[in-house]
């Protein structure tokens, strides 16, 4: 971390500083220059309080020289986490598609929903069971009822279950779900993550928040490995722009970012990034050619009749077609489905 | 809410759409144009799922003509929400200014605050025990003790006390504290939302989330109240945009776009919109002339120390000088303070 | 078009507001409905001021039922628009790989730089002489110079050239020029697009703004082609958002929702969008995936030493092993290069 | 300007690198440090292209310490800039209200208009002669005629004119018009600029873009500046971000942001901020009181005929209510009308 001290600002004052900041256990060096002194900070700066560095009236900018995370980090494990669910695997080499309902509505809808997905190559099944909406007054999910549905699901496949917390004081109900995610209106509920970090030890799915930077979606990750769980796997599904064209703006380009900043796994999610069933082929098309590990698709069996988000769901027909080229393409890429 | 179906719409097709809408318990008024053929809908439409009906491919497009939320609504109570704390108020003609340090940190620190805040005029005290941080690895608050240090700064003050929660098991800590404040990441916390709701008798200080429309602001409000608590305070504290000049973007027009639109009372955050202590006064001074019904501003009696946040808090001299335009402005509104 | 009245709307307004309109030349069909009276205008509606109309105190609401744009509609010509450069083509089948240095600096650069990238498979040219800078102290092109060196590349290569024009006044300079381009900061300046429309032959290439919508990146299209030069090429290079560790931010979603609403060839642009050489190869592949007609690609001999933009800039070697890619994933497109 | 290398960067690179700067004839000032060393560049760094030195790969950042605009900021000029017209003055401690409508449209209209703006208190008088119009098929203002018209009406009240050009080739038809106005899709036409600069002598009026930080709205201040024409007066018009319930939204903070960064009168305009008539009575109050130097609002005598933008136009009753606000604001403010 680098302090650069304004260049009005008193010897006095700055040797103050140094001093507390030794006092506090950092290594400081400092470079008196014609223009300005700046101050190089060595040690765990990770805890160093940014802002009120910032707020002191001697300091014009400070900078950090490495990111705020560690465990997500690719500078301190350099091999791909790779996440294996009851021989179904995400990262490194490894492809995942994980698709199905919004919500879980009934059985017969997941159940077969789950069969075509199976079928088609599908490699996980997603439903929704507690839904955020951002109305009271709409349908908020089946709840416990939905997860045991889900297992059913699973019973019937064998595909693992992803499915959507939304409080703490659920967690006894996911015992049994193979990988917990945490939707993007829950990206920054701290106490959330810190939780799923210290009392779970199944995988979490972290969708990126709508408003947040890739930065700050490492850190949310941070939060969780640093509890104590170190399968997280990040899901991109658009950021909130001033485009109307589509729901949110799909950033493709955080794929290759994070491909550089972290050895986590990736997924992305076109139909909550784009709100509309026929964008959902050749979005997941370029997420594979822009190097993610997986994708995360809805899918429904009869999307006119959805309780929620029909507009953004295929069907399985329209999945299977789909899934020939996401063959296709992990083929070019060397990721084994 | 209106349908408008596609010109190629087949009739057989529309006939069963309003059919199953009837049938949904919807009154349904057709007019077939020559254009299009438009659905009328009356009825409980809060409960429509507008998503559904858009991925029909008989329909064009779906249009709200009434607000999806009603409790929130002026429409539907047309006085002020006036809410009042041990006699100070907030709302109608009622200013309320809400101050205090952005963490609790020390007896020291918090009771000279609150004195300090009290002899300049402020009308509530306001300090954070329970921390939203995005990093795990920096200070999260005092939590019970901090809430314990409020309630001493407000039996040497009498100022009441505003604190923010950041999960559900924490409420019982809340017991004592006079408004509960949801923080913008939590402004969708659809699950927190509905406990407060539903389990809480305390008003409610609800922050803007950072990339959440007013109308998505609204429906969090909606929430809260539909559980049976009618006393929400909205809290404009700036949105995510392109700009990084300051931290956030302050939306100043949101204080007349919502004075529009719903009774209850508005607040406005200075401190955390900007992130810089420089620009509170000014921007203090705008939103009151914008029509708001208080300030919520971070004071510390040493911003360069502060734990967390100190580059956009403010000294109490500063704040008392602050205080002096408040009151200007404030005889200008006709407003209490 | 659809004006939805409010439910206050007294009778006689709404009759004088047919009666307006028909005498304006418009077909008016209304249908007067429990709720609210709904007016259907049929005609020439792309004249309509729908902000006048919304203006009016009667009226609640207008929405288009078709877009605003005619020429760049494919609702209007249902085959690609394929534009032919001396043989070499961009749209329908066509795919084209458009690079080059951000500025034209020496002879020695364009005509080395047009050889390695035609070697590598490229097919157009590019190359800045008049540069828009933010900062008027710093390079701003050679100017008429830099067409003179783009056109002896074209020479040595037989490479069509693709340069951007900043005023009308330039004009003349580009006589022959292959592919005109408009950038992105000049997306909305209409003077330039009429002149365009009217006064050039050549294809434009037109960048979209940094804020515009892709809504008003067709209706720019729409100025130059009704201007009489229907040979629009439209260009994707990011917008602009919250996030930091780009540039920009590459709205890939752009690709498939013009593909369905447009005739003419999509090109992308990473070098820009990113602003980062690392993240060319991954967004030039998801570009293509996405079904773009052709890539916009920054190549620079020695990208440190670049007068602008070296960032983002890529070495003739980087090209080559990205052209390979690109052959790659075209075969899969069924894309001709 | 400092320059911070990577830990891996090899001496002799660095010598290297400092050589070069050298060359081209900045000092440097080299601090080399445990994590990484550190170049301090003197000389005029207004030139040095930074994105060049971020491409360097010894070079982790780059990092101007002051502004990269010199004729614009208060450091060179600590008095504010008085832009005197006619004996109307705006800066410092002047304040002017331009008013009136979008487009001209007629003589009736146009003269009307003033006088209404002139009797209620208005200093400046605006009207559209040349329309930014983002289709091709609507009015595009009555051009040189309008310009007339506007001259008129300046006969007529005395009140000196406000007008909008949008190419270099109009500039003939400005000779008399008083200040000459830039609109947001033109803030970057770097041609325009340097135009109006080097060849104008009258002030201008430069809105900023849609999408554009403070920072470059200042740099394009300098491309005038630097022409020649140091009269230049900066309008927020507010900023596209996601919310919808305002056109744009207005940039408050801009305000006391811009009055710490520049000595340059500083103009607000709700009107085209938010789009919405009953929305500019509390910004207008707001503007003021976070320390703006004038404002610009739309009036129109009929806003529901207005040719273009009637939404966001007042009465000329609605104004001189208005104006009374704003006289009791700026007599608070201390600012003179």
């Amino acid at each position: 971390m680098i302090i650069v001290c304004k260049p009005s600002a008193p010897e006095e004052k700055i040797d103050a500083l140094t001093a507390e900041l030794n006092k506090q256990g950092y290594e400081t060096h400092v470079s008196k220059g014609k223009m300005s002194t700046i101050i190089g900070l060595i040690g765990d700066v990770l805890k160093v309080n940014k802002e009120s560095l910032e707020a002191m009236d001697i300091v014009e900018m400070v900078q950090r020289v490495s990111e705020p995370y560690k465990l997500a980090s690719n500078k301190f494990r350099n091999v791909p986490t790779v996440i294996d669910v009851c021989g179904n695997k995400i990262g490194g080499e490894n492809f995942a598609v994980i698709a199905g309902p919004c919500s879980v509505e009934s059985e017969e809808q997941v159940v077969d929903c789950a069969k075509a997905i199976k079928k088609a190559g599908g490699t996980f099944f997603r439903g929704g069971a507690f839904k955020p909406r951002s109305s009271p007054y709409v349908f908020r999910g089946l709840k416990e009822k939905g997860i045991e549905l889900l297992l059913l699901a699973k019973k019937e496949t064998g595909l693992p279950i992803v499915s959507e917390i939304m409080s703490v004081e659920h967690l006894d109900y996911f015992n049994d779900i193979d990988i917990i995610q945490v939707g993007a209106r829950n990206m920054q509920n701290f106490e959330l993550l810190s939780e799923l970090g210290q009392h779970t030890k199944q995988p979490i799915l972290l969708k990126r928040g709508l408003a947040n930077t890739i930065e700050e979606w490492l850190m949310s990750a941070e939060y969780i490995m640093s509890g104590g769980n170190p399968n997280v796997i990040l899901c991109e599904r658009g950021i909130r722009t001033f485009e109307t064209a589509t729901r949110n703006t799909l950033d493709i380009s955080a794929v290759p970012v994070l491909a550089a900043a972290t050895h986590l796994p990736i997924v992305v999610d076109p139909s909550h990034a784009t709100g509309k069933a026929s964008l959902i082929r050749p979005l997941a098309k370029a997420s594979i050619a822009a190097g993610c590990d997986g994708l995360m698709l809805e899918v429904h069996p009869a999307p006119e009749k959805a309780l929620c988000d029909g507009a953004q769901s295929i069907t399985p027909t329209h999945f299977a077609e789909i899934m020939k080229d996401v063959k296709t393409l992990c083929d070019i890429e060397n990721k084994k489905l």
